[in-house]
C-alpha cells in the first residue's frame, strides 16, 4: 500500500518498537538515513533496533554513533514495525527479513522498486532516501541536531555524486543549505568520504591498467581483478576514471567476487541503466545501476557488454 | 578605496564603456564570472570588451558565448572603468593592464588581495566572485538568463571543488540552488568540466609514479614532468590524488613550465598556504594556493617542500 509522508508520521507516532534496516553493501545513503531516523526515533522515547546484513565501510566510521548498527545475529526481534530504508526489494536486506514478522514500511528513491512493503513511500524524483527522511522531520517537527544533520549531508552528498548526478535538484541543494545551517561543515564530511589509504591510490596505476573501451569508445570498462582487491581496501570512485573520458557515455566497473561472480556497478549518461541491471536482478536508478552476475570477472564482463551495446544500438565488434 | 556592492551598482549604471577582464591562468571562476557581468552589462546596453591574457582551457567551451573572451591585442582601448575579477595582484591580468588608463574596479574574494585597484569589493569568505556576482545582481535586479545562470553555477562550482572545500557554505549552497531554478543542469556542467581525453587517462598512471610522502607523511607531492604534459591536455584534478591519503594535510602539484620554472599548486588541511604562496610571490586562499618557483623541478619541490615543513613545525629529513 502505498502511503503519504503524514501516513508514516502517524505509524512512527502509533508504534514505540522499530527495526531500522537499509541495504546490504551499504553506502552513504543506506548508512546515513539508518542513523538519522533512528536518532530521531530514539529522541522521541522509541525503542529500535539498527541492522544492516553487511560490513560498514571504514570511510563512514566518523559518522556520531555509528557502532549502533549492527550485524544481525539469530534472535528473533519482537517489533512493531520493520523500517526499510533505501532498499528497491526485501532480498537486499538480507538476513535481516528473518528476524521478525512485523509489518514492513519501506522509504526507498529507487525506480526499481518492486512494491514488496505493506507501507510504501517511493518517491524516484529525490536524489537520496535522505532527502525524504529530511522532508518527513520536517513534516514531524523534528529536532535536528548536528549529528542528524551530518547523517543526512552524507546520504544526499554521496547519492548526488557531490551534488553533480542529474539527480541533484534545486530542493537537493536548499536542503544542503539547511544542513549547513544545522552544522553541518562540508569539508569535513567530504574529507572522511574521500579520504583513502595511501595503498589504494598505489594501486590505482593497476585499476587504470584494466581500461577498455567498447562500442566505438562509448563505453568504458575497468575490471577490479582479485589482485587488485588485495592492495586496495576500498573501490570507491574507481568509476570515475571510465565516466569522465570524453565521448564515453557508459563507465562500467566489474568487480571480482569469487571465480564465478562478479559485483556490476554502472553510471550512464544516456541509457537508463536500471533496465540492464534489473535484467540481470540487480537495481538502481536510470542513470546509475548495479547488479551481481554469476559469471567469472571476462564472462561477465562480455555479459554486461553486451547488454549494454543492445540497449544503445550498437554492435559490439571490440 | 574599498567600496560596496550599492556603489558598485552606481558605478555600472553611470558608466557606459567597460573592459572585464580576469587572472591570467583561468579557472571556472574567473571565466563564469567575467562571462556573467559582461553578458548582464551587454544586456542594459553598454559597452563591453572582455579580454583574458591566456588561452582558455577547452573544457569550458561549451559555456555559451565563451568566444566573446579574447586576448588582449596591442591596440589601447578607451573605456570608463578596467573592472577585473577574482584577481587579488593587477600583474595577474598579463598585458590587460597596459591596454587602457581607465581606473580600476576590482572584485574578488582572495585573502591575499593587494588592493591594487582604485575601487576595490573584496569578501575573502565567499567561495567563489561568482557569488558576489550574484549578490551584485540580486541588489541591481538583473535578470539571470539559463546562460547567466551557468556561468554562475560553473564560478562558484569549481570555486569550491564542488561544494566539497570548507569554503562551501550554506549560503553558497543556497545560490546553487536559485542557479538551478533559474534552470542550470548540474550534472551538465559537471559532465563538461570533468572531461578528459582518454590520453590524460592514460596518462595518470605516470602522475600517479611521481607520488611521494614527506614530514612523516602529513605532505603528499606529485611532479607534473615535461613528458606527462606532452601526454595530458590539462592537469585538472590531479592533485586530489595527494589530497585524499589518509592522513595527508598538504598536498602539492609541482608543474614544469621550463627547466627554471615551475608552477606550484597547494591543497591544505590544516595551514595557511596562502602565506606560503604569497611569499613565493603568488597567492590565493588559506586552503588552496599557488606560486610560481623560478627554479628546476627537483629544486622548486624541494624549495616549497622545506618552506611547508617548516611552517608545519616539522623538520622535513625526506
Amino acid at each position: 500500500m502505498k502511503i503519504t509522508l503524514e501516513q508514516i508520521a502517524e505509524l512512527l507516532k502509533k508504534h514505540s518498537k522499530f527495526v531500522v534496516t537499509a541495504h546490504v553493501n551499504p553506502d552513504g545513503d543506506a548508512l546515513g538515513s539508518v542513523l538519522a531516523l533512528s536518532n530521531y526515533l530514539i529522541s522521541i522515547g522509541k525503542n529500535v533496533t539498527c541492522l544492516i546484513d553487511d560490513d560498514i565501510p571504514s570511510n563512514f566510521s566518523f559518522l556520531n554513533n555509528i557502532k549502533m548498527i549492527t550485524s544481525p545475529v539469530e534472535n528473533k526481534i519482537n517489533a512493531d514495525l520493520l523500517i526499510v530504508l533505501d532498499s528497491s526489494d526485501l532480498e537486499r536486506i538480507g538476513r535481516v527479513r528473518q528476524l521478525t514478522s512485523a509489518p514492513v514500511l519501506n522509504i526507498d528513491h529507487h525506480i526499481s522498486n518492486n512494491e514488496f512493503a505493506d507501507y510504501l513511500y517511493l518517491d524516484s524524483n529525490v536524489a537520496a532516501t535522505g532527502e525524504i527522511i529530511f522532508q518527513l522531520f520536517k513534516l514531524m517537527d523534528a529536532q535536528i541536531t548536528v549529528a542528524i544533520a551530518e547523517y543526512l549531508y552524507t546520504a544526499i552528498a554521496t547519492d548526488s555524486g557531490f551534488f553533480k548526478y542529474s539527480n541533484t535538484s534545486e530542493s537537493t541543494m536548499k536542503i544542503a543549505a539547511e544542513l549547513i545551517h544545522y552544522g553541518v561543515k562540508p569539508n569535513l564530511i567530504s574529507e572522511e568520504l574521500e579520504k583513502k589509504p595511501l595503498s589504494s591510490i598505489r594501486a590505482l596505476p593497476k585499476v587504470l591498467e584494466t581500461l577498455e573501451l567498447f562500442a566505438n569508445n562509448r563505453i568504458a570498462c575497468i575490471s577490479i581483478t582479485q589482485n587488485i582487491l588485495e592492495l586496495c581496501d576500498s573501490t570507491e570512485g574507481f568509476i570515475d576514471f571510465p565516466r569522465v573520458i570524453d565521448g564515453v557515455e557508459l563507465a562500467i566497473m566489474i568487480k571480482y567476487v569469487d571465480d564465478s561472480t562478479c559485483r556490476i556497478s554502472m553510471r550512464s549518461k544516456t541509457i537508463d541503466v536500471s533496465k540492464i541491471a534489473t535484467s540481470f536482478g540487480g537495481g538502481g536508478h536510470k542513470k546509475a545501476a548495479g547488479c551481481t552476475i554469476h559469471q567469472s570477472l571476462l564472462d561477465s564482463k562480455k555479459t554486461i557488454v553486451d547488454a549494454a551495446s543492445r540497449l544503445m544500438g550498437v554492435l559490439n565488434n571490440d
